[in-house]
């Protein structure tokens, strides 16, 4: 990739952070009242911090469509809360039993345990809740379409049983490897789903023909599978201060990883390819796609 | 109430009870597939078992409307959804730390505490994919009202709000308990708005006027208050067997309830003046709305 492109992807990356996290600190709720800890909780795993690729995705997506940017950023918030919320409750002692994520503290080691699980809940409530309301679109049927899309990516036949498979596997992780076409289905269910919907919600938004939300549904597809591959990658090689987390974790867990599968170089050219497939599927689409073409080549070079 | 009051209604129950039940079956994932276990877990929660409440408020405030029979089931079928995650995720070690549900294990009994935490998640998510499915309800409006009704009455300023209080109460419970009107709001947001949705839900669903809405979320909020003094009654007062869970576990808990603050007698008198006060938002509703009333009554004189 050219180093325009990712001068200019870099500034479109930080533009559309400040912009979800204005919408995320407008859409959360205030810390007050009696249950002024739980918005405390919410708000601390969600604000300040992240990529924000799946906020991202959407205000790209929509973008190309010219949706408003006041209703493309409250589905990129949603988004995140959604994505926040997996993150809380995946750090959890009996899930994945991480103390550092961003370079801060988990949920439950800054709270507690029970206060990171209801600020999960609450979370996930509020991404669902906020995609129904008026101002997300005028059009209620594109509201329910984002519900549903949501629902699928989220849930027991997206994310949720991504993670299941997760932890299943990692308990045989010693004694039965999950083999490769198990752990690319794994993946795509627990991260590539909620990326594709990210990417595919600009055109419901933008009430695009079937055609292009598929085109973009598949390009969020691929670019969630490079992202993984490229995520596996930079555990296995980075330090803890690049990745904000704890570093090689997944080897020493035995982790269900495309790395561990296909060794280093050949896992970076699978991702590399996959991501090069994921900006096929924007051939359709001129110029406007280019950050999101550009963000294909970046989450397969980056270095945190 | 007169016996024959009391006999309609508990037909009526278990015919709700059996409507829900299929629709449940119908809505919840197949057992299947790599991430199956969740699956199980998910229907091991929600189906088989429990009062049906909630279900039972939806189908009876759709018919005042004349909502299909379809559409209003798979409403109530959401909200039992619902309602089961929060029963798993409250029953969680670092939660209420119950052992014993409906008779039966608790999720993380049976399965684990990962596979609890995911069902909960993955339940919660398909309640409200359900919401926005078209085959809810034929304008998109609707769905959309029922979706954000829902986030409202789950999220951090409902359920999940009143649980955070529930916990933090619970952690100063044997120094600074909490008052009278700290324990109404608490319970108004841990357990009272999900039965206030429920009822209003018919009228989202019929597309009532919002005068006939305000009535029914009225009457589930009384009913819903009186309900959870019922219940608290039920602890302290019920044996094990009856209620089929661990009996007495509020009072050596600490519990913030009504009847620690008013005791028992006057907890009683209370709970039958709310649920008159519940029947009285219905003075508007012809003998369509007599199942609603004498569930009001009915929740403060049962004995499990």
């Amino acid at each position: 990739m050219a180093d325009d492109d990712n001068t200019a992807l870099a500034a479109a990356l930080r533009h559309c952070a400040t912009t979800v996290e204005q919408a995320l600190d407008n859409l959360l709720p205030e810390v007050e009242g009696t249950e002024a800890r739980l918005a405390e909780a919410m708000r601390y795993s969600t604000l300040g911090g992240g990529k924000r690729l799946r906020a991202f995705l959407v205000m790209e997506s929509a973008a190309l469509f010219a949706v408003s940017l006041t209703c493309a950023a409250r589905v990129a918030a949603s988004v995140e809360m959604l994505h926040a919320y997996s993150l809380i409750h995946d750090d959890l002692p009996r899930m994945d039993d991480d103390d550092l994520r961003r370079g801060k503290p988990t949920s439950h080691k800054r709270f507690d345990e029970a206060t990171a699980i209801l600020a999960g809940d609450a979370l996930q409530c509020r991404a669902f809740e906020i995609l129904g309301e008026p101002d997300t679109h005028s059009d209620p049927l594109a509201r329910c379409e984002l519900v549903v899309a949501l629902g699928a990516a989220a849930g027991a036949r997206g994310m949720a049983g991504g993670q299941m498979i997760d932890m299943l596997a990692e308990a045989r992780a010693h004694t039965n490897p999950l083999a490769g076409p198990e752990v690319i289905h794994l993946q795509a269910l627990k991260t590539g789903k909620l990326i594709q919907y990210s990417a595919e919600a600009g055109a419901i938004l933008g009430r695009a023909p079937q055609s292009q939300r598929h085109q973009l549904a598949a390009y969020g597809r691929d670019l969630g599978a490079a992202f993984q591959i490229a995520d596996d990658l930079l555990d296995a090689e980075g330090t803890a201060e690049e990745i904000g987390k704890a570093a090689g974790k997944d080897a020493a867990a035995g982790k269900a990883t495309m790395v561990r599968i296909l060794g280093l170089d050949m896992a970076r050219t699978h991702a590399e390819m996959v991501a090069k497939e994921a900006a096929s599927h924007l051939d359709g689409f001129g110029p406007g796609a280019d950050h999101l073409r550009a963000l294909a080549a970046y989450v397969v070079s980056r270095r945190s």
